[in-house]
């Protein structure tokens, strides 16, 4: 593992919205606060269930100065800056750095299909050179179900080659522990993420670093947990009940799930606010989200 | 169909780059100017075929501005200013309307997927309101099988419902006859474009406005004779040469292989490069590409 590199729990923090549709800064600040009080280890600030793809650059750089300036620590954070347009990923890769942030989490470009390794090793290099940072940490973000272009296990290895002190890690959010497993085998030297918390045990066990995970907004201190006493009895009880809290929500749409519990433990209607092309939760489904998770033994903060 | 609707040739004009991938605008100019030269109804620029999803919001700001200043006439411009995120969609929307663009070209945003025609006809209804812009002409950019998230039947209607005056056309590159055909016969209040010109003729008889597709860049010629002479004797061999023109580059990388064959026929070897995650045709490629038209009875230009 590269010196310093992220483990345990991190958390891609959902972002608030007011009824205008733009983030509620306060709200988000409020929420990373919470996270960290709650131990979690990191922050993956706009990753996908931060609804980071529909925040445009500039929303996303005074977002993260705000949470800066009210005391999160740049050793906390590791901000998504992957978008299609290299400039794009170039401004805001080079802001989180100049900020000190501790890594970046980082999409390929998803637009284009079809691409070849080549385009993407192409895309990544042209990244870490123009950036010419030795503190750049990235953290190669894989989840084909929603990119649809992911970062295979050649293109790792090609990465690694190039960059060994940049490419710090990888969240794995394919959904396939086969391939979590492939990666964590032939890569030793990565800090691996899984991308849902369903696969931490499992992670842990094949010398993984942890999760980034969506539940962490809403269920971070079982997860923490977890990652603490994996190798403890009661582990795979605790897994077990993780399990069973995750398959309670996600049979909602997840990201509106989540901030329907959101704005139940916060008392604040505005937290169910999706900006489209999500759509929010009304009263009466997140009402049986809460149900659902109830029956599943759990409930935020609780 | 609207006043003032766009019909016939409009061509996603190709985005030459120099040898830093920086955009080259005066390149770019010089390129529409040809396209207008030869008689293509209007430029989509800002499209796939563009490699606009590779370039930033400031730039496709600068670029368009520059082609303004250089005399490209606003009457002739579609961009291409759909993208993830609503706010830079709203910016590059705005400004294209505040330059007196005839229309744009709109993706719907296509990071998350599954999402509910609701959600989409959301996103769509918060960009036009909040243009506010009664000059405001959107073209709908259905591209399944890129942008995975598409532009359903059942969306159009719905659109076209809330903003019969807003709403003015749609490009189908599906890929999809079926779909095409379905969209004609449903909406024949749309200006419908097929995404490739392998079906002009066929969108012709049935009612369409045109075709809006990348072989335009090389082709425009032949394909703006063929919408002029539909109904006349020669159409159906005039189709069926230009379709063996697309056949004969379409089997290489269809955006380097474009470039290639605008590198040679500008003479500015720069014009082979694209940016990542795209590649570049090596001049072997290039060459087979000269070669594979030429056997297709084709050079550009001549």
């Amino acid at each position: 593992m590269i010196a310093n590199a992220f483990s345990g729990l991190l958390v891609p923090a959902l972002t608030p919205f007011d009824s205008n549709l733009d983030p509620d800064a306060d709200a988000l600040l409020r929420h990373c606060r919470w996270l960290l009080e709650q131990g979690v280890d990191g922050l993956a600030v706009f990753g996908t269930t931060s609804e980071a793809n529909s925040l445009g650059v500039e929303e996303r750089i005074a977002l993260l100065e705000h949470l800066l300036e009210g005391g999160i620590p740049p050793d906390k954070l590791m901000p998504g800056t992957g978008l299609c347009a290299l400039p794009d990923t170039i401004r805001l890769t080079r802001h989180a750095v100049a900020h000190g942030c501790r890594g970046v989490l980082m999409l390929p470009p998803f637009y284009y299909k079809a691409v070849s390794d080549e385009g993407l090793f192409a895309s990544y290099a042209e990244i870490i050179e123009r950036i010419g940072e030795t503190a750049l940490r990235v953290y190669l973000y894989h989840i084909p179900p929603v990119a649809q272009v992911g970062v295979s296990l050649a293109l790792i290895g090609r990465l690694l080659a190039a960059y060994p002190s940049t490419i710090a890690g990888l969240k794995d959010s394919s959904g396939d522990w086969n391939n979590t497993r492939a990666v964590l085998e032939e890569y030793p030297q990565l800090a691996t993420f899984c991308g849902s918390e369903v696969f931490l045990l499992d992670t842990l066990k094949n010398g993984g670093a942890g999760s980034i995970t969506a539940t962490g907004n809403i269920n971070p201190v079982q997860i923490r947990a977890l990652y603490s006493s994996w190798q403890q009895d009661g582990a795979a009880a605790l897994q077990a009940q993780i399990t069973r809290v995750r398959k309670a929500y996600e049979i909602f749409a997840t990201i509106p799930a989540l901030k329907a519990v959101a704005a139940d433990f916060y008392a604040a209607p505005s937290w169910r606010i999706v900006r489209p092309p999500l759509r929010s939760l009304g009263a009466d489904d997140q009402q049986a989200v809460l149900q659902s998770l109830t029956e599943a033994g759990f409930a935020m903060g609780k």
